[in-house]
């Protein structure tokens, strides 16, 4: 058994929905039982958005569900009716109908059950099943949709619920880079990778994956396999644990993310539950703090840098003026100039010098470190925007990622 | 309370969705409890449609209901949004979750049950209901759609189940008509008409409102107000017994039918059970077989002539050609340069020589009649095409149901 989950771009339009539908049926000729999940068509999701737009500012979100989740449902029934051309069997459900309930958290449920029953039942008639991906139901039959990355949440419940079969995110990539193939040349597709590195290379900015859907994935312990839905490559397969390619690799990838922001509030007095203080307004205004630093005080008044979304920065910046006059703080300066490059992998928790060894191939490249964070597995330095593609290139190299000849695409 | 429908054209883009969110707005602030159905924005159906063309020619019916009911979806949640944004409360529903059953014929599924407990549930709350029109749900939760008509069923059905409330229909004309207020300029507005009359009407060309609905009314004593969505005049109510509006006027109404062809089957043995034969051959290829007239026999050979829809010419003649041979009969003869005008009104079971009336105004026009038929409260005639329109005038002011002066449109 496995589920095939395809996004938007890969069910575009009626051509690539007849692609989608011949993959599919392919992998049934295998032998598999094969249960599909489909996003909306390419655009259809923001044409709806913007059909909201012109009627209101600021929708229910209740009802904004009810229209996204159409979205779907139109290609799955266009899946279905492809894959009937080919003369093959194969039945639609909305989430709703196949029991994937959730929370009543319009527009960002979350997962409380599914159901594979019924799937099962279509399944043992030997249907190819399709399900919206993205929505699903609240216990009083209201329409919810999952947010961002919920048609990957949805194939990867639905995996769980089958018995733990393998989720295929057939996507626009070939699969995990060990690091983006646009920047570096000699990037290579990893072919496992663990749970832990892949949500580390999503928080720290891979595209490929939301770590959400990943997170669901290592808690049930459901195989991923990130794949093109163009090619009929391998790609990469996500696990628990996942021997590394080559011996002596400490890094599985380095991850470059350019749409941070570095503020900082200066001149803060030192004094106990100041960073309490000051975090907490920006908690409650949801706005999602990345890296944090405190300089060394020596002065009983201290400098406090933290990096946002570019997208939070507006407000960011009228929270954090606030905060200066509160705390009695100097001033609050910012800088979108900046990038955040990375290297992740399970081989450094084993493996001392690490840190050391990013930041002497930076310094070589004189290159100014301006923040550094650390977790288990991965360690993140933000430095001058300009240096971002050329430091991402010299970690590579230097952590012996660069593959012999460039990966052929 | 006041069940409320709109069609595509009322709704067909932001600007009048929120035309008709303060249509719904102001009735309710007349202290009514408003239920609103609505059908899918202007053309989204045909774009669905479209799409599933560019997929297969032979879509699974199934799947095509899958498709359509997400058009009738996206309305009822602008249209909630369009009334919260004028700060009113409201709710919208699919088919499916309020309880809209029905049996398993998709994409012409017929209604079994109508729970109006949800939408008195929501209404209790001081909310306006907003329900999908066109769809519905089977037991076992397939979605469905109704066919030709549904969303006008929907709403008749939901006026029914709660409690026979009045049902208007909000469309793009004024209310129905003594004629085609585009041939008979001194056409008048109908204030009151009984469901026989709008029934023979419907079947006889009219395009008000479909017979399917009518028939549902009819059964269950639904009143039916048909009015114009762009005005606030009161248009025509349908009931089980109307008054007629002028003293001494028998008939209700004329009507026109210029969408049949007749189709004559020359020198057929005039023996038991032909007809039978001819007829069952239509019938099983679901051919819609209108008025049917048989010569007088005096050689025991006889002409048998028909009327199809357009629409099924070019079947029926294929169908026709064999009968001929069948039969033994001559050949068979198509003209399609026909027009049907009717006369409509419960008041000619009283008036004897009604009939007799019509036949000399369309002698004095000098318009031969080709074809006579005749229900209990109407009388047709086939005529040439090209007399359609003078007699349609001649017949409406021999009838005394030309207005004083036109009607202010």
């Amino acid at each position: 058994m496995v589920v095939q989950k395809y996004g938007g771009t890969s069910v575009a339009n009626p051509a690539r929905i007849k692609s989608v539908a011949e993959r599919v049926v392919a992998t049934k000729k295998q032998g598999y039982k094969v249960v599909v999940v489909v996003s909306a068509l390419g655009d259809t999701t923001d044409e709806l958005i913007e059909l909201s737009k012109q009627i209101t500012d600021n929708p229910s979100e209740r009802e904004y569900d009810m229209l996204l989740a159409t979205g779907e449902q139109v290609s799955v029934a266009l899946l279905a009716m492809a894959i009937h051309e080919l003369g093959h069997d194969a039945i639609s459900f909305t989430g709703a109908q196949v029991g994937i309930i959730t929370d009543t958290s319009f527009s960002k449920a979350k997962l409380i059950n599914v159901n594979g029953e019924k799937i099962e039942k279509e399944l043992a008639k030997g249907k190819i099943v399709i399900v919206a991906g993205f929505q699903g139901m609240t216990e009083d039959q209201e329409i919810t949709t999952l947010g961002r990355g919920g048609s990957n949440l949805t194939a990867v419940a639905l995996s769980k619920s089958l018995g733990g079969c393998m989720c295929e995110m057939n996507t626009d990539v070939e699969g995990v880079f060990t690091a983006d193939p646009r920047i570096v040349k000699k990037a290579q597709k990893l072919d496992y990778l663990s749970y832990d590195e892949m949500l580390e290379m999503a928080s720290l900015g891979s595209q490929v994956l939301q770590a959400r859907s990943v997170i669901f994935a290592k808690k049930f312990d459901v195989p991923i396999h990130v794949r093109s839905s163009f090619s009929d490559k391998k790609g990469t397969i996500i696990l628990k644990e996942a021997k590394p390619m080559w011996e002596g690799v400490v890094i599985s990838g380095v991850t470059l993310d350019k749409k941070e922001a570095k503020m900082t509030i200066c001149d803060v007095p030192d004094k106990p539950g100041m960073a309490a203080q000051i975090f907490k307004h920006l908690a409650e205004a949801e706005i999602n703090v990345d890296m944090i630093i405190q300089n060394i005080s020596r002065t009983r008044r201290t400098d406090l840098s933290f990096t946002v979304p570019h997208s939070e920065l507006a407000r960011t910046m009228k929270i954090a003026k606030q905060i200066v006059k509160d705390v009695k703080a100097e001033k609050v300066t910012c800088d979108d100039d900046i990038a955040k490059v990375s290297i992740v992998g399970v081989g450094m928790k084993s493996h001392p010098g690490v840190a050391a060894k990013m930041f002497d191939v930076l310094a070589k490249k004189k290159i100014n470190i301006e923040m550094i964070s650390t977790s288990e597995i991965s360690i993140s330095c933000v430095i001058g925007k300009k240096y971002a593609e050329s430091a991402v290139k010299a970690l590579h190299t230097a952590f012996g990622l660069d593959a012999k000849k460039p990966e052929e695409k």
